[in-house]
């Protein structure tokens, strides 16, 4: 099959080819609850620059030549003969881990803790190609509404920030203030689940323009230009008190200082994007009673909740379309901010 | 009266006096809700060694003198007009915030957030002393079986352990661990609180033998040396895991950041002890779904559970007493480790 | 000053004339805490009808004759020496329950449960007349957006439907379902709530024609005719499960035995209104694993949430209004199915 | 092999042989997943009566003869090709429900709400037997401290009153209150998980003097017979406000009205125990604002808590032991009364 193959590293993004595009052997049935899936769409995340920069190298164990590619939709080519839930032919999403769901973890519905499981696109070969091997665990049939490629980029930046908000919603009332760091990818889709699942006013906090546009078109109900005086606006507006809930789709730089101080007290501080340090005195911490919030993707339950939004159209994804082929353009148009909204690859 | 005045602050803690034993005005009524409370015991708290140094200067307003002691029981001596809650001669244990009830913290039960408060012993004139002026909302009447300067220490100390243990207790289910670092006058009273409100199995850390002596009568079921490598023997006793809750007493040095590593993926991290930096990477946040917690001091109603453990024997205080006029050699033994429990200033 | 005043019950309601309006005794300040507001709007609630049946009489202790009116709104007209929150001239709403603070269910923010209260126009003198005596901690400044006659019924129909939906809404996930019996006075205010706080479908069944193009109006996804058909309507809509959560406003005749079986297993079952009795065998209870939740009212800072959603027009009130003189016809029509939305008496 | 086989139902329950102990086919492995475990123990329970007097006909679909028996532990005799968290010869306790994990609940880890599942022993053969026919989903490997025999009634008994008292234990504070109505086989369980796991003061209601003074033994802090005036003595013990949670281990006769009646305002009733009425005025429930709640055995997750206790001796069963072949003698010693604690089947 074809494939966009990862074969180095470039820790400064200098190269104009990240990834080749190339023939490789196709992925195979071994163990009875294997699928493969035809790919119709493969998400381009700011996680796979990452993984090109090197940053992942210590934390999973990954050997080049690999595929990238974590966010998958398509339908069903194949199946283990243990397989039971899915058919030839079925239109699907692929939660991104792959669990035997004997762990208690697994058990608890705490997908992403399984003891056992693997992150196809991250150590694993992912959807950058045609084909991907999975696991019946993963899969989550489509209802007639939605198409692959519309949704793929749902498995991984949706899930992401579907969990995070639906975290948020659950303890913002009336009244209160959520604060929205960053309305890209992943932002854009937390701005509409906040929307749907509270009532608290949504503040998007952004450095480009178009990006905010983007967010007041997804349900934000003020937007503030990152341009230094970020926590004092978003204080303006939240009558001194600062936001109940911040969620931090960035992470790096001087967002994370930033988003901690424009956190009320008693609030949370949720954390999605990662690059930078957290950094903060004890004392700080204890004096306003604070809470930082590490995420984690989401369960195979959350993103059939995330579906049930995309499917009655409470959350959209604003996507860009390229061919497998032309991968290093979406992974530098990314790389230069030239994406609002998501970039998937399409066959 | 007689109180043992704060003059100077000692940023180095090299003084032999940090208070003056002195004569002082008398504390008067002002306000309706007001409440004079004759002092039976006041507790010695680590915090009182930093308001010495001057850590808190930059977080209160405090002008010398002042009296220290925000620890507080007694009995009523004499009451506003609009009080109906107490009458002279009860014996009461102070909250130790001074709230008007009026906010939207308030009426929610969150008075560590209330808009309008004070806090005797850190921003305004504590226990250290014959009287103290409080209000009525801070009064809770004890029960016969608790004498004042027995329970003094809970309305901060207890308190503050109280809350950070009844949050882990919300997700500690059987099977999980809990690690408490340091078991000096907050951590030996969690400890004790941990073992009442939930089955998780507990684990102390601390660097003192005596320390953990005193965690063992408190219901800890294994204690860890900390020698540098009590990181891996907390792995080591969690199945590699780490603990789902790692309550924090200590708050400095290389606590916090052991404390980090030895809570479980998916795990809090409470953060009680103060003087130190919380220092992590966000990706290490996010690949982990960690979650770290502040807490302060806790609410009225809380004050009000932990007097029920202590009415039925669930939670005792180790308490040294100290006379009031030997409020330096308390504080003395307090700094170089010689207390194991609380010290309690008495009249 | 004017009011209609209750002289007598009427357990069958056949009498013309319900309550007198006469002359009565103005309420004076006799607490450091009372409050006298100046009538600007007072709903007209089913209660009501049930009060002149004679219905609460086992369960309050009401002495005729008595003025009802338990939702209220209007400006301040005169202070005690002891309050602080508000002002004369100040427009409020008034929560039902005047409460003493002094209690731990008042500490915890639960005003409902306070052990020391009252309810006007319940079990003291209520708000169908032109002043009426009440509490500082009863009230809430309204924002300029909100005149107290379009806000008043929010004080009890607004607040109950407001608490029973946001319950609901703490476990409402996406692609789950929650059934409305009955879109009347508190119906059409919860399907407004739960349109807010979630993103469940919401199914609302009403005999009335009236009542589902108001439902449909207030956010409802489906509507369902309640012709004795309405459970397995409601099964179809729901792939034959039922609603996770089914929210009863009617609480009499069949509806409780259908709101049960259309109750989803594993599901819960809010009741709100009544007047009829549940009956089921408890395997029912344990095979479905169901829930059964009372609902009063709701607390002090709910109803701050609930003029929150009012503030941003995110909740609006259908509301009849009457002279305070034609007290007697509005109950009339309530009677007679001839409202829908809620009456309002104004001065 | 040898069972005791269900011939035929006996409403009054008089007959001297409710099943025969006989020769039966072997079950066999048919499925990947399946598992054959060898009985060291099965669990003698209530529900067996109730399923010879025919009280489950109609909820469930059973075919006489049949194999009672949903309380089973023992040893793997035999696997299907597709198992791999189990082997040959390992010591097991077996989840009383058979799923296949595919469907939204068991994603969500609520095993007891699976779209598609078996109940061996209620609607399939179950344990009353020398072999039992399960599945590998429903194992759950026993720790060495813990045999077969000794847990058996852990699985239903056991996590049913697990489940019940859990759910409690989340809101129960310390100073307030749980009753236990029962202290048979499920309640002298739920009363030590309510010890473990909560600091509320537990009151044991109980007809039998063993019954009570097993409960002292199990850690009620409070005994009361049942002697018609059971609900003044609980509002006595309470200040007058009833217990925050009632656990009906009954729920027949008036166990029901009278649970009811000492639940607290604002406190909730957990029906466990079935075979009566719940008969309440939706006025009662407003008012009170009470909260009935159904309770269904439990997941797997809360099985393996449920080992965890009993694994540290924090929960001890009280067994008798029979042989198989005295099935009869075990059933007619519950119906009688004649057992404190649990009966268990050996080989």
């Amino acid at each position: 099959m074809k494939a966009a193959v990862l074969h180095e590293f470039d820790e400064k993004l200098t190269a104009k080819e990240f990834v080749k595009f190339e023939d490789v052997t196709d992925p195979k049935i071994s163990r009875p609850m294997d699928v493969i899936v035809r790919i119709g769409g493969a998400g381009v995340c700011r996680t796979d620059l990452h993984i090109v920069e090197g940053i992942w190298r210590s934390k999973v164990d990954v050997k080049l030549p690999y595929i990238m590619g974590h966010e998958n939709a398509g339908w069903v080519e194949a199946i283990g003969p243990g397989v039971e839930g899915v058919k030839v032919g079925d239109s699907v999403i692929c939660h991104p881990l792959v669990t035997s769901g004997h762990c208690l973890a697994c058990r608890r519905g705490d997908d992403m803790h399984a003891l056992d499981s693997s992150f196809p696109g991250i150590n694993a070969n992912g959807g950058y190609a045609q084909y991907l091997l999975t696991g019946q665990r993963s899969l989550i049939k489509l209802p007639k509404s939605l198409a692959p490629k519309d949704v793929a980029p749902y498995t991984d930046a949706g899930l992401t920030a579907y969990r995070a908000a639906k975290k948020a919603s659950r303890h913002l009332l009336p009244g209160e203030y959520v604060a929205v760091i960053g309305a890209g990818g992943l932002g854009h889709i937390g701005i509409q689940v906040l929307a749907a699942l509270c009532a608290a006013e949504i503040i998007v906090v952004d450095r480009a323009e178009q990006s905010l546009d983007l967010a007041k078109k997804c349900g934000a109900h003020h937007v503030v230009k990152a341009d230094g005086n970020e926590v004092e606006a978003v204080l303006a507006l939240t009558g001194g008190h600062g936001a109940e809930a911040v969620i931090d789709f960035v992470g790096e730089g001087d967002a994370i200082a930033k988003g901690l101080s424009m956190t009320a007290n008693g609030g949370y501080y949720y954390i999605v994007g990662y690059g930078g340090k957290i950094d903060i005195p004890t004392i700080d911490m204890i004096t306003s009673e604070k809470t930082i919030v590490g995420n984690l993707v989401g369960t195979y339950a959350e993103l059939v909740e995330l579906m049930a939004l995309a499917d009655r159209g409470l959350v959209e994804l604003h996507t860009r379309e390229y061919r497998l082929s032309q991968a290093n353009e979406a992974l530098h148009d990314l790389h230069h901010g030239r994406i609002h909204g998501r970039a998937v690859l399409i066959p």
